[in-house]
């Protein structure tokens, strides 16, 4: 794996689930009236211009339905690709080749689509801010959008409920902000605490409690260069609540660390990608 | 399970996953700070209109965390919803409440997402040509998308590889569609077989050789009217790739029976839907 | 895979099952008393006649215990097999190759033996119609079970639940042949629609209806002669219920297109082959 | 669980197998053509006399598609019913009962037909001898199997390759009984060790190796006396290899303790069951 | 889920496979001899002092076996229990309570082994101190031992390798220490940040770094004192290798903020508890 | 498999989890931070005089996370290992080899520690008796635990319930030994049969019985010596009940065969390896 990319285990996961799902229970019926001795070289190429990503989910969808397809790239996940780039050459028996090429084709264009709306937000940003993920993510991928994420050049939030504490208006009713950030740290030292704020003033008290990270939601520009102007580099702040293109660059300038948008992953749309013959 | 819920196994399977990939190995270590005894009465609330689809899940993932939840609904799967509107109404430990929150959002949002695009291509159509999805889905979720084409609206292409025959060019080659019929028939009797044709001539084939459907692929709505004209009622015929919500009605206007979208199930962004406490 | 074999991925999953339930907890006690570095040639054999079906199970059973084990065929999946004929040899260590025998054989034994019940029924029917298997399939084989049944020279029916509308006496309860297959056809265009007749007039219903095919269930062959006249090539005749290998000539010659017979999956004995040091 | 029941775990698997295969991915797309607040009263039938085994499958089966379904018994595991009895009766919604029937009468009719062949085979043995089963078993089946063996009336042999020590001539080539013994109880003390015989020489040294069992291969009923009349009641003698329903009584009168019959699991014909509405 | 308990689909996973690896294939065959109709009354406890954990995987391995099992507690987890006290009561029918008994003896007593060992090294620290866990975690159990230390009074530290950066010496070499946390906090930003330090000039550079805890790795009380003294309130101080219930007073007075000890997860001894009836 | 080792797919499971455990959902976070074409040789190395077992559960952890990386042993299961040994050599890309580490030491640690104090306690006996496990093992390691226990010398008492039949004090109020062993006779004919028991009366009856073992329960070695004069070489004596490393050569010198101890599964430290690069 290098840090592009989700763990091989995640990815056989999936593939092997997508293609019980394509292929139960009578495999391709379609594919079986095709000669079995037929080879085929077969070349992967995107309709759009975007960035790649989720290589080996094609690797491993074609290679889970037979072992003597071979693929072999010509692109690097993370890496733009134009219409009619060839991206990747597959070859092996021709009924092996379309078997897999849903189950590639699925993976690899939502990935490079979540990839490559990541990097329109990055672009956006101008080098400003990071753009980072949520868990809005897709059920049962988000391993795998976590990774296209990074492939996009954004980075990454927490990967699950279980690894940083993010305490939101709900966690916080009754007990206040400092309290919740004491709490936090007792229960959970040398863990990430984050506050969500829906105000100054409580930026302000996740200052005064050494939170880590204030989340600034739903904030204007202008409020968030408040924020920014009061803490200063005591913490980092994170941006997030309905970011768009139009509207990322202004969150940027406006001195924010981070940009959560969870639309990267929960409605980014395909990278049209196309398997030619 | 009704006509546009998902089997109930599917749904089982995965909001098991989607629960194990949240809160693998600590839980939520947020909610860990909260009081036990917290009761709390949630509701969940569109932000945006569209088309209910998912229910089931909501239910599910509230459920697994703690089968002391109780959801109670106002909506049904298919059914138009507003922004505001309050959908269902959450009852349980607060702890509980949140720890399940995001995962059954990401599936309401998702699958009501491709509920809600459904329906816009639907409406589009004015009743002259139904919709029906594709194989293009998310790996994972066949199941619980079909199922929310279907209270979109829409309804179901083959649920994969193993239950239809669809001839394509890359099958066609080299034998032709009279003999890729003819095979089809020999092979798997009593099964429905569709022919993608690029040309007018290909239809003629498909005609001739007594293929059930015709896939009219990247056509023009001119040359759909004139495969519609030599088909008449002898075949189905349907309409696919780069099908828009702008060019639909004109597909549908221009006689095809079925319109086929991949973008309702891979591109169709989320219906956004909180839970207010 | 071939158009007689599974799909591997439900080969494997079967064959890891049936690997674990043989060998949990504490592995082969009985082989484990024999030297390491004992190699070993063995041949597969049959101690009847008949029909060669699941040959990759065989092979994946070999692989999973210890990946060092080859084994080479000298016949295929649907060929027909002699008492004494020797159809693989298996080169590997003997513990090995004794650990996975049963595993291999039980597999091998079944598959055949469903491929040799289907072939029996084909040849009874001298060409004059097509051997069709059911739903009623060992729980958790169905996959291979079915591409059994196609080594034997059958075709599949519905793989499950999902591919196929066949209209039973309980489903019609109440609405009639002419309204369920309309509604058949509103909710799932595109699909096969069979409708199971008790009588003549039913056969008229869905004649009139235009159903894609009848189930005549439990006619006799007079009764489905009787039917055959009655809807010329308007849609495909199957018959069911009870077909034997003493009946099924009498039934093909009246004319049925698809004879479904239950008993090749739920009844077939295993074919009984060995494996021979 | 009862002592001719399988463990529930495995039950649960089975089933919820079983309905994935039958349900994936659209669910039961003619059930879903039925009005959902149809309730229904169904009976299960025998169409065959027979012994009843698998009663909780079929629990499971209606209970996993519906929880609301509900099945009251007539007849328990194990007990003989006939042609026409109503042996459970089935309350829940229509498309439920349909959606589940098929699952539920396969598990029940494999298991009932295996504990009903079984059965003809210990009433064969007039009291004179035990029948047992071998590993001879459907991959993925074999701990429901097993229980529909005891079901019959049979008793168990090893459950697997872990439970016990079984010296075929295969283990025993170049070391002989005497040693295969000596190791085995030096390797597993406190495990049964049972030894495959082909002559009465071979007899003679398991039971001066003081085996726990001698299996007698393919000998002839009189070849069994000698047996018995050599080992007293020194050891336990198991006779196997093509024992059929004409040819027990002779071997349980030759004095054979235990007769293990593959077929009871292998070639079992199903019981047939019907569900009646 | 409280804070001291692992999540619920974790405990379901691990008991349903803990009751699988007991009871494949024929179930318990000893309680297969009991009469079904007895019913028992039985209590569980302790045969030691120590800390209670897992009382869910209890609950759970006794539901999983028969829903009618009941169990009432007495104490919580995290409390202290003495030897002789009657922790729970388990109610229900013999053969169940017999048949669950050892797998939820094994999870009760290896947790709260966990969560006893954790409270020595607690109370052994005067309170100076914060005790964590590590990632030396019996493969499988992760999540139910890590909740077992917070119920021993310890606190957690990385839940895997994807939820906090842990910079070793192995990931050091080459680059140094603040280059690799400059990386680690572009790369991953909002993430703890750990270094492992050998020498005090490394803790030097991992303060100019800024990283948010430095790991003294197998050094003496006193150099920790140094260490403590060099970086006072500017990160947080953890020690690691080899601490011991004599040594760990030492180190904790030396003012380290946390100490992490692998064995009371690697290599506690079980709580001895115990079912009577 | 040789006989100290686990079935393969027993391995694969395990690790398969373990690695999902550790690396989900983002991978190893702080690895992701090397080069990715920094090749690297590691050796295993003991810190401590033990036993080696789990040598094919190391190999599975570093093939799992890279096929590419190789390990090459210079020492096997259950062969004594020194601290400072290289006892294999890792060769690999540096990420991919620290990704596995973690987890093949915890397994290699875990299963070398249960095969050390395994051998402990084989020693103390001086050869005159034999060591042998319980079911008290680590839920979901059984079968590897077992075969470390093997390799540490010593012998597996039942792999789980299903294998063997144990009448303990609770299965026997009521019925009495006699009654309850031939019960055990009739229903599960062919297996070992062993009772418990806490009293020489108990032996005596169980001797009567003829039952195949007794298992003594917590008594003195002078109590055992009793029982062993009583039984002679009729059945084999086991002794069990906190039998520590002090007590057990004496009740190896009373006599008994077999001394079965709990705690070589369920208390055993760990044997520290470390890799060293």
């Amino acid at each position: 794996m290098n840090d592009v990319e989700a763990p091989l285990h995640a990815i056989r996961e999936v593939v092997a689930r997508a293609l019980a799902e394509d292929l139960t229970p009578l495999g391709d019926i379609t594919a079986a009236l095709l000669p079995l001795d037929s080879d085929v070289i077969a070349r992967l190429v995107p309709r759009q211009d975007g960035v790649l990503a989720g290589r080996r989910c094609a690797d491993e969808s074609f290679a889970q339905v037979d072992t003597d397809t071979k693929v072999s790239w010509a692109a690097d996940d993370g890496q733009e690709v134009s219409t009619g780039d060839v991206i990747a050459t597959v070859t092996g028996r021709l009924s092996s080749v379309l078997t897999a090429e849903r189950t590639a084709l699925n993976l690899l264009g939502h990935l490079s689509g979540v990839a490559t709306l990541t990097r329109r937000y990055v672009r956006a940003t101008h080098g400003q801010a990071r753009i980072r993920d949520t868990r809005k993510t897709t059920p049962g991928l988000r391993s795998l959008e976590k990774a296209a994420v990074r492939a996009g050049g954004g980075v990454n939030h927490r990967g699950n409920l279980s690894d940083g504490i993010l305490l939101k208006d709900n966690h916080l009713a009754g007990i206040g902000i400092g309290e919740a950030v004491r709490r936090a740290r007792l229960r959970w030292p040398g863990r990430t605490v984050e506050v969500e704020c829906d105000t100054i003033d409580q930026v302000r008290q996740a200052l005064d409690a050494a939170a880590d990270l204030v989340l600034l939601d739903n904030m204007s520009p202008a409020e968030v260069a408040d924020a920014v102007g009061l803490v200063g580099k005591a913490l980092l702040v994170e941006v997030s609540g309905g970011v768009t293109l139009d509207s990322v660059r202004a969150y940027a300038e406006a001195g924010a660390d981070l940009i959560s948008v969870g639309a990267i992953t929960h409605s980014a749309p395909i990278l049209d990608i196309g398997l030619d013959l």
